[in-house]
């Protein structure tokens, strides 16, 4: 087994060089990659059956265990997912401005690769093939740590890429995967200053946490979203009911979905009965404050916790607030800084609630859902970021760059 | 005296305040503060006195010293820096880019401030008016932590500054200092992640070294540049004097001054002497490798220690290479990503260089010595970043800002 330094050292060095790749060249090798990983469909699924078999050792659930779950269709997926990152456009030599200094400097800002990616993550084996090949198509090295469930299939997954790098003439160490599941081996990743330029965290809110608190290598924070809707006094009843029901129920379990609606007092005694029969038809559990009960019948009292909490299930929390004010502030104070919405037909409200809301992405008369890299139309996404540095919200190929100035001179010194 | 808590509360809350403030309020309160500083002339003066009697104590150097020390002429121009300032362009509010994406949603990212920045700094007060005005520009809060050795200086300016604000009507809270010098609050500061957005040390790499291994907040590296000239084999004999003499002449002790000079084996016969008599008449002394130390007379032999080793004074190292190849390799194993370059005349050996040198700026026949925000056109300088993340290289008010998405629906649910 490599040591991490060795690991560090072997993606540092092919760095330089992958920085240097033609875009032709780096689309092929991502095409042969997809082919790659199709002819070894069933190799895979073998490795995966091993996953699966042990999976009862590490005691994760139902839900878990669908993630980790790889069929010849996702195999089929994951190639295609390959395919698509080939097909998008290389942000990497662009020059976004240059100008001519009172020097008589000519200066370039041009995008360059951030160099050395780490992605630490869980149980989906799609994340490995996901991550790596947007890491190469941006001319990153990647050393990847997955989840210790889905071992074999991720070792599997990476010596298929990395086979697909030699066969070509390429060093296979710009795709790595650290195989030591120990959490020393974690550590000491998350500290590994001279060889990493960023860590990303893709998971639940404990792994972000703990890189978070751990890490000395800048961390870019993922995912976390504890989301809301906010209806207004003056929002349209049926659009107010399509949002918050879509926002709640089409995929509880992902980031982008809602957590607590915020609901003006007007409104409240025609909007909460309504939705209530809507999302209890759905099995969805309410938790509302002494106003909101009022309306309601099946709910049961919020507490402070369920202000602060990410469900990612089938619960939602509801307050009744007496103006926008009032409703800025609750989410302001208790959101992750990731996707929230305003139903409402007022103008001002709306561009008030766009002003003050804190979030990496608000919306206005539309649900959370949107909040996905795909969807914005980036055609790849490596995470949705909550924090502020360097990315906000979702997160394409462009925010795994950097730049660096180039600049032409021709004999110029400082005065 | 406050908690850190306490300072880091009162941050976040007025910083969703600021970040609404218009360009002509924040420019106006700029103005104010700048001629607040100008009629409290006095009053500064006898301020920094007090540091300056207390300096010995702390057993500083003549150089620092100097920094610490304030004069009515730097006030003055400390009051001009801030005038400069409300000079500036705002970039808060700008959108970037706006598009309708397939759903029909108009979705723009708009530049909003990154919240609260800390700023961790050493002698120099005028960092202090500098850092503090250059966040308030940009919406920001910021909570400022200088060196105990200026702290008298420090708290007069920042009071003033908080007097200004208070004056108009504004929260105090926008322009914190911390008092207490201990290292455990430093600690607490950079680990202050509930409240803090970002932090950014100014100063010697022993300050960012420590920051960059204690913080858990998102941190800016700035500032440590060991950085090369290299002079190719083809270079014009007169620039390539005149490039090494000015990067490391005109200013030894900042960071974008250059510390090794890397020359190609074919030039070395006429260049070294030449340079040798140069340098040596200003007192530079040299440290050559074996190759290097046959053409000149008074250099000592390199150690490992001389290539990586930012002086920051009048010392040079010299390494003779036998192709660009060589020297590439060598800059980019040893330089702090700051600045490196070229003198040449070979176009593909220009480009080359461009390419392959991994520095936040890289230069073709031109001084390291540019590097800087004001000179690049920026009208403004943070610092300047040798980290990939964020922000590379000088960091002007744009660097100071983060982005946000506004989603203008009408009624769309995702499928």
């Amino acid at each position: 087994m490599q040591t991490l330094i060795e690991l560090g050292k072997q993606a540092k060095e092919v760095s330089l060089q992958l920085a240097l790749l033609d875009t032709t060249t780096k689309n092929h090798l991502l095409e042969q990659m997809a082919n790659d990983l199709e002819a070894q469909t069933d190799a895979i699924l073998v490795a995966n059956q091993k996953d699966l078999d042990r999976a009862p050792e590490f005691g994760i659930s139902e839900t878990m265990l669908d993630r980790l779950r790889l069929t010849k269709e996702r195999v089929f997926e994951m190639a295609q997912g390959v395919r698509q990152v080939a097909s998008l456009p290389d942000p990497i030599g662009e020059v976004d401005k240059m100008w001519k200094n009172q020097d008589g400097l000519m200066i370039g800002q041009q995008r360059v690769p951030l160099g050395v990616i780490g992605i630490i993550y869980e149980s989906r084996p799609n994340v490995t093939t996901d991550a790596a090949t947007l890491c190469f198509k941006t001319g990153n090295a990647v050393i990847l740590r997955g989840g210790k469930e889905a071992s074999h299939s991720n070792q599997k997954l990476v010596a298929i890429l990395q086979n697909t790098l030699a066969a070509n003439g390429y060093s296979p160490h710009a795709i790595q995967l650290i195989t030591d599941p120990s959490y020393e081996v974690a550590n000491e990743f998350m500290r590994l200053n001279e060889y990493l330029d960023v860590l990303i965290p893709r998971g639940g809110a404990g792994l972000i946490q703990r890189v978070k608190t751990s890490a000395t290598v800048p961390v870019i924070e993922t995912g976390t979203g504890n989301n809301h809707v906010y209806i207004d006094a003056e929002a349209d009843l049926q659009m107010a009911l399509d949002i918050t029901f879509n926002a709640k129920v089409q995929r509880p379990s992902v980031c982008n979905a809602v957590e607590t609606l915020v609901v003006h007092e007007r409104i409240a005694p025609n909007f909460l009965p309504a939705i209530e029969k809507l999302l209890t038809e759905q099995k969805i559990a309410l938790r509302g404050d002494e106003q909101a009960l009022k309306y309601l019948t099946t709910a049961t009292l919020a507490t402070q916790e369920d202000w602060e909490t990410e469900y990612l299930d089938l619960i939602l929390a509801i307050k009744v607030v007496s103006s926008i004010e009032e409703a800025i502030q609750h989410i302001n104070h208790y959101n992750t800084s990731h996707s929230d919405a305003i139903v409402t037909n007022n103008y001002f409200h709306s561009q008030k609630f766009l002003n003050e809301v804190d979030s990496a992405a608000v919306y206005v008369n539309a649900s959370t859902r949107f909040t996905d890299g795909f969807v914005f139309g980036f055609g790849a996404e490596i995470g949705i970021s909550t924090q502020k540095l360097h990315a906000r919200g979702p997160m394409g190929l462009n925010e795994l760059t950097s730049t660096k100035y180039i600049v032409y001179g021709n004999g110029q010194v400082r005065k």
